[in-house]
């Protein structure tokens, strides 16, 4: 699908309910994924994405990110 | 988690792959859950989400929007 | 596909990596899905579930729970 | 996305790893969400699907079906 | 679970309400996954699954095939 | 996000509805990702989970194990 520009995106707010800032700290590659660990205040969250949006975004330890959960993927255990 | 402000999320790209520009054409609200019809170029794209993140985002008929889909979620079929 | 029994999940680990605690802050259902509001450190967490797995769990206010969150599921934006 | 037509689907295979036969048990519909149950040999599997798909393919107590999962959304515990 | 052959799967209808026919335009192969981008009318989309199901379906540039993604793992920029 | 210590998940219950045991029969891994494929009475379930994961649980030929499937990812064919 066409991908936006850095213009086309300014201001975009995002459905995805699920939204929480942290610092990348550490970057594991493979040849078509790559597991980004987060640091974030309530402790880490690691994300699987291809290697090629790690590499799209650029994305490096230090970075500051917001990592993006969609509710209907959040499982509760009780 | 803490949700971003509009000033937060200003030219954030995001990692999900597939990302398509449409137009709003149907929004059906459940209890819980709405159902988003977005226009598309090659057809029309249905997004199942929270009725509060269409609240959120206060999406009505004639939107312009983007469709995103993480690639793992994505299914081949030949 | 069979159910475990409260005997039988003990001292399960999940591959899931994202595990948050938090108390449940609003419980919210409809005819088939409920959307569940857990407070965590960080901010909020939302999750959409079936409202049979609502009440199975019985999910109230004040529930002390866990939320999970599979990798691959994660998004980051940048 | 445009929808195949019947003659289009004839022979396809799917990426999706996980493909189990059953027969309908259960159809609960709400607004947007329909919840169906399936059993299949090992017990019974539940999916939430939009209703508008459960009207699609006209799904009913007694039907045969398949149940699909992508292995990206399987999880593990041990 | 039980895979379908060929015979079985004729005519099948999917719930996944999002079907878009393309070709097969890059196969990129890891020793898990595997990363399948299919030209579509509105661009393209990119695919990742697992490297067995991709040998599976035999994938290969130029192929003609449809991708399909369930509505509640479409999200919505606005 | 903090992880579960082996004392503080037990007795927990989980809100994926799809919950299914069964014996490891095979490990693939990867530098990102692994595959397990899991023998259960149906046939047999391949799940897609990081190989740290794996890792973590210290998958192996003949573990005896649980999978999980939420429903929201669960499609019907018919």
């Amino acid at each position: 699908m066409l991908e936006h520009t850095a213009e086309e995106s300014k201001d975009m707010e995002l459905s995805a309910r699920n939204q929480l800032k942290g610092v990348v700290r550490e970057v594991k590659t493979g040849q078509v994924m790559a597991e980004i660990t987060v640091e974030v205040e309530a402790g880490s969250v690691v994300a699987a994405i291809t290697d090629s949006s790690r590499e799209r975004l650029n994305l490096q330890d230090g970075d500051q990110v917001t990592v993006f959960v969609k509710s209907t993927e959040v499982m509760i255990g009780k």
